[in-house]
């Protein structure tokens, strides 16, 4: 199974895909899509989605997950990122993909096993179920394939944290 | 000039073109686009995104005003109406329409004049100054027509209702 992760924002949208293959997790690919804060929304919200659209399409992914986003104390950056994840779940849903859907805590509770783990915690275990030797940077890619492990499974998760436990510091 | 107005929503996205024409202005088409609840939400968006897309293409307006949402009280719908706005912002911008915000505040100064004007207030207005006998119903349809009123411009706007105060009740 091959999942495609994608932390939905306006500015930087990151975009990570895990594959399951004997024995574990593996990242297959990773990368931020940024748009210029100084051009107008509908541009920047095009240039989104067709950037979205054509990493789907190179990917060819089994699922994509996008994170739920919350409302959060800064109002506008809250709207900003909910237009961002609409965005995605539309280039995910023209490509024929499944579509899932986690917020932030489902995430911190299926890849560090508490929902109020820290964002450092949820990159450093991505980075050890995934073998590598440091967190993927910068960190929108970490949490877009935090949300692609995070959909490969609990009992996939569990097994790799077995087998990764050695590589938590 | 020929504008389209959208009010942005994901159960019922109204949408309403205006021309100005001389002496006045006129509207030109209106209805809703309309999401079924019980979809999923990536099936909702994909759905909207395709409707607007060719209702711009159909109408071929010279600008598209969407109506900007701010939060209201109800956090899950104001991000509902926020990606139904962002949709349709996609929508617009793909078809290399001019796109423009107004909100809803800023619709009700420029079509009755002041900021907390009814919705009631804002649809017999919108009604006057497109000589409808009453009210565009649905709703969403009166509120996306006013959006395009208000883009048609303050001074054009004043001229039609000076001509159009008599069917003021």
């Amino acid at each position: 199974m091959f999942v495609l992760g994608i932390d939905p924002g306006l500015s930087r949208c990151g975009y990570g895909a895990v594959a399951r293959r004997p024995g574990g997790l593996e990242a297959r690919a990773g990368g931020v899509v940024r748009t210029d804060p100084a051009a107008p929304l509908p541009e920047r919200l095009l240039l989104l989605h067709g950037e979205l659209r054509a990493i789907v399409a190179e990917l060819a992914p089994d699922a994509v997950v996008v994170e739920r986003v919350l409302f959060q104390t800064n109002a506008r950056t809250a709207m900003a990122t909910g237009q961002a994840a609409g965005i995605a779940l539309v280039a995910a849903a023209e490509a024929g993909c499944r579509v899932v859907q986690y917020s932030a805590n489902e995430v911190k509770m299926a890849v560090v096993g508490y929902g109020s783990a820290t964002k450092e915690q949820v990159q450093r275990m991505v980075a050890a179920l995934l073998g590598l030797a440091t967190p993927p940077k910068p960190p929108d890619v970490a949490d877009a394939l935090a949300l692609a492990v995070c959909h490969l499974g609990a009992s996939s998760v569990q097994r790799a944290v077995d087998a990764a436990v050695g590589a938590w510091p």
